[in-house]
């Protein structure tokens, strides 16, 4: 997996890890382990999973990032990468380093493993299912406020892929945007003229009339929204008769796992799942001393 | 239920949000609505609760701060406070301004909404519980990095209350402090010397030797970590012998709605869940048009 | 024009704005104005336009901006909009306030001004000879650094559209990437499986094998780079035949007003001119008390 | 030519490369690159200049920092130094790193040298002319917004001076402050009670009239404002025999390559030239891979 | 006295007034009265001079920030001006707002005024002496870290005047400058070619010797450092022999209330009293309720 | 002693030391020093007390700070430590760099060593009279704003202890909140229900009846407020009686070194000192060259 932590992403990630740190240690620290411990104190230990049944590892380096960012002394070796499958007990790192510092990084640290990971596992049950059938599983804008880049980069170590970062860098017309402009083909004709050539647009379609438009209007992506599997099969026959393999078809809505394989035999290209960054259970990693 | 975005801690919000914002939009704002819309469309509407089962509200003041910020014309009216019950379809406040800029609030503030309330509810279900046998119920620091202050809101909005903010406003002796230090008398001892005198000592403890330790060493608070109710029941006896009510007892580790009666009744004064602020489902909110 | 200084995006002008008023004030204000006139002395006057053949309008929002910022008392009335034609000698603003705080506000925002309106100006004499062949005129990313989004909008005041605002929100691939990868067909198929489903492919090719390929792997937009008007006719003709309209395609590299209209028969789509940015001369503009 | 980006200026100049990089790659990065290239992808190459009659480097260190922001990894060797006066097809750096980080780097850096080396070039035309006669060029206030630090640094480099840097660290009394205050003596007098000892006094003066008013309270720089060569003489004469050389003289106000040689005959010391800053045209530099 | 809190400067007040907020509140506020008091507890008081002997007000305009920034409704009225003479048990302001906001804001506002009245009470004894001999008292650059403007504000509250602001808006060459480029003279000379003609050179001398170079290069202060009032009188008289009044001297070093009066005798133009801002004593204002 | 600048609350120093710097350097540098001085000129020297009776040195971190953060190849040997006692003339450290570096660091470092080792100093003069007691030496939140933190290390470094570090780390029931609430009971039942179980409940009494509901209400601190000797004698016993060593005593209130001892020997705890951080005076150090 593509580490997105190293390079430019970085500022945003410190960024992140900062306000972390801050908010758990405030302006005068851990008042516990710096008045318990001494400078020459030191631990070894590592960090490991707690999960029975396991966990697809993600977070890893913001970890590290964690321990590097209050005391660069301290050492941290890697000994599982983003995107890994964790078995319950397996150790993900070690580190070695001043006790005062580690105790102030471990709960920081955990935390952000903890609930990457968790999102991380929850995209590799669906997509384990969606990629029998050669769809994509993405997620959605519904991320936590504030986390959306480590989210997106989830999935993505869950083996799931990313929609658009955000409003700016992509078009979606949605339900409003075609109640208030008049039409499927009114919203397309009008945001053709203004948008950078350099853009796709994707129209949200919940009506066999609003599909027809999206088709006649040739729009680059239609997403089904809240259909059964009927519903999106007749509009998957219907886009390719049209448009064939340049319209990309989407789908979206209360997708569960228990739904999904049914939704992907319907050929489908992509299915955008909310639950997976706003609904996902965070996963049990736990630091021991040795 | 007291407001916290009030105030001073507005600051801490007002960056939350402004953040929330600035990964939606960009630098270059929402290229759908914008290009679609012009200055003079206005549009009406409502954000409703989609859970069948209701849920406890929390994010009112947040979602109005979102839209007022993303544009202070739009008029927005609350209808329902933080810590209320909301039943299924109920609507939570009103909304009335330009089209552009309601739709570019939309998803940002059913983000912390959806989050927030999902804390409180969840949170709820433990207080009900815990409340009969006058126990508190507490998160605690397993939160979601950077959103520690508004999910420790969300907490009281539940009918929890809160324990310490972070590593710098509290004194909490772990197992590996206690292991460090050479046992809990002597990391006590130490810690007392040092610290300001307004601070109270917390301790966490495992076996029957440490609760000894922390008893004699007279903790402020003693936490009994992963403990079942026998060796519960029998730790909260030997502390009320020898300290009375003094000493404020905590449990911790583990604790699912299922066991929480039993552990109430115990006689502890306080459980901490980390399950509250971690692994809490969304609630579903929406926003609609009228 | 659709002012984009209000709303969401005021954010980051904001920055821009007092950024400007710093470096101009630094700590310590004006010495001279403050130490001359008296909180109570007021002045009265507008800003002109001091070019012989004229301007098109860009920045009064920022101008406005500066006024307000340095002293909110001063009131400021807009008397032509962003994107307007100015004659030479004509007002486009009048103000009356305290003495002290419009000669602060003169320079910045007569700089603001005069750099906007150059580049208004010059995308201007562009777009009239493009448009009417249906030709769209762009900006490229050679913006002054820390101005781009500014200078894009003064790119569609003076009727020029957009190319994508960065390197995050469009994909262009270019020779060195076309290097690298082994070829133009070797670098789409590559990107294509990774990049989100939301996103075009650009490609920039300079010879006629490139364009073969990019044809054959059905590029979304085709950017041919610094070809005399023959090899662009051909390039057209043979895009046109495979992919028909749904290939974009663009101009770029070394264009200049002189060859402009030439350029513009050949059949292309968009043109995209560096100068815009990085060499338009300043538009003089003059602040005068009454 | 000294390098103004080592030691404490530093940190200005990083706040303007990192906005620089994030408007550029904003919270998302390279899409284009990144997707195509793997960590292990390398390159080789060099920037050169591609200006026929040539041009004076300005920004080499600006883009070496652009390249070590994005990357530390990337090696990058400095060929030529800022004041340096290059020869079209020169090379003025090499580098050697990551594929990713080198197409990253490559715009932002442009732009940071093309806008700076134009200044600076325009600049030693001015320089050239203006020496011979023992006379100083120098910028004025009417500087790009938000780039008035590097852009006086650029001038530096092509032989220029630097005027005061802003409001803060000069004094000058200029038309409208002589109106308001009523008469160049009233304001001389008013301002020298009131400022720091430590500054001089500058006034603008464009009639005879008020040139005598500033000699008799003995200004301490006395600034003539767009006069042509008949009247700039008279007026130096009249302040030499007044006041000798304790008082600096300065010409202003549309002075062009064409009349500065006439200009610099009569007599003065200082001439500021606003186009220096707002109206050089781009220096054409390119990155090419080996 | 004018308000230097006004306008532009208010930026760098309003930093550093958060920044004090900040350090009180914390991101979690006043726990005690957030938990005593209800949303609608209201208060009425104001703030009272305790010094025996009165004291100069500086910070009034302050105190407000910090009650409207912590609560914009909480009512507050000026009753005393910066500036002015403050008798015992007088009061300065009144407020009437929310008994929470007001309690928050009072150890905060208090600090601000306690700390700057010191600093204007301590100047007007130094300057009721000088003004006797038209000589100004001034600061220096021994002031408290993060304070400098607003302690150069009370040092003008207290009738003092102001010094250059830092290293940047004056040239003062010492002792340290003279070793190192070979003697004043040669220092002199070298920077008048380098530094913007709108700046003054001064120079510290502490010997003879250093006083004729001098004069003989022209300086246009002259600083006598740590002389008795014998060599200040003959120093004195050599600059107006040799130079006039074009030359501002200052004395400076270790002057102390005692002393100042004879060092004021011997014709020097300033004093520079680093004690003024590092080591005056709080004077002590107290807020409260009706 | 603990140097607190390591780690983690290096974030608040750097902080601090950069706007210390900012202040003096502005944008554009010490123009002095650069002017005179090319980068390879060096100089050798120390930093030295300059205090007859000598000075607890508090600061030499931030001092190696500052000179770190202006030139990171300047050599900077700590001589003594924070907390150590130095004797008129002795050296406290060493270093050796570029001149250029050493003048622009000079002033700032001195200014942050002299006003934190006067306050240590001061604190020291208390704290050796109040240890005989076995009374423990605060501050207050009397504090010069934006400094509280290094001025509290300043304490420790003079032997003093910590109070509580703002208002959100410890409750303290002062008067206002007692006549607000109906007195003092009833303030402490109401905060107890709402507070973390984690802090502890301080108390301000003035009087008999406020002394006499604290003891009711088992308050865990109280503060016997401007109380004379006999007063503060009999309060003692008082609480001593009704509840042993369980509650905390402090005296505070216009203490001065010369009532301290009568004070200690009353039996309290602590005493608390606002006067050391707001008006202790500035100790004398002074950098040379060698």
């Amino acid at each position: 997996m593509r580490d997105n932590i190293s390079e430019i992403h970085k500022e945003s990630y410190e960024d992140i890890v900062k306000r972390a740190i801050a908010e758990d240690l405030g302006a005068y620290g851990d008042i516990t382990s710096e008045n318990i411990f001494e400078e020459d104190n030191i631990s070894r230990g590592f960090i490991i999973c707690k999960e029975t049944e396991g966990a697809v590892l993600c977070g890893i380096s913001l970890a590290e990032y964690v321990f590097k960012t209050i005391d660069p002394s301290v050492s941290f070796k890697i000994l599982k990468n983003d995107g890994e499958i964790i078995k319950n007990k397996e150790k993900i790192c070690t580190f070695h380093g001043k006790t005062m510092s580690v105790l102030k990084s471990e709960r920081i640290s955990l935390n952000f493993i903890g609930h990457l990971s968790g999102i991380a596992t929850l995209t590799k049950r669906f997509a384990d299912i969606a990629s029998g059938y050669g769809v994509k599983v993405t997620e959605t804008r519904k991320t936590i406020p504030n986390l959306r880049l480590p989210e997106k980069y989830a999935v993505r170590c869950g083996g799931g892929f990313n929609h658009r970062f955000g409003l700016f860098d992509g078009v979606m017309i949605k339900d409003n945007h075609i109640l208030a402009a008049g039409g499927v083909s009114q919203a397309i004709e009008k945001i053709r003229l203004r948008i950078p050539h350099t853009l796709k647009i994707e129209v949200e379609v919940k009506t066999e009339e609003e599909l027809e438009q999206a088709i006649k209007s040739r729009a680059d992506i239609i997403m089904l929204d809240n259909m059964d599997c009927k519903k999106l099969k007749d509009a998957v026959n219907k886009i390719r008769e049209e448009l064939g393999r340049t319209c990309i078809i989407e789908a979206s809505g209360g997708i569960r796992l228990e739904t999904l394989e049914e939704i992907c035999k319907t050929g489908i290209d992509i299915v955008s799942v909310g639950a997976l960054t706003n609904s996902a259970k965070a996963a049990d990693f736990s630091l021991d001393f040795e």
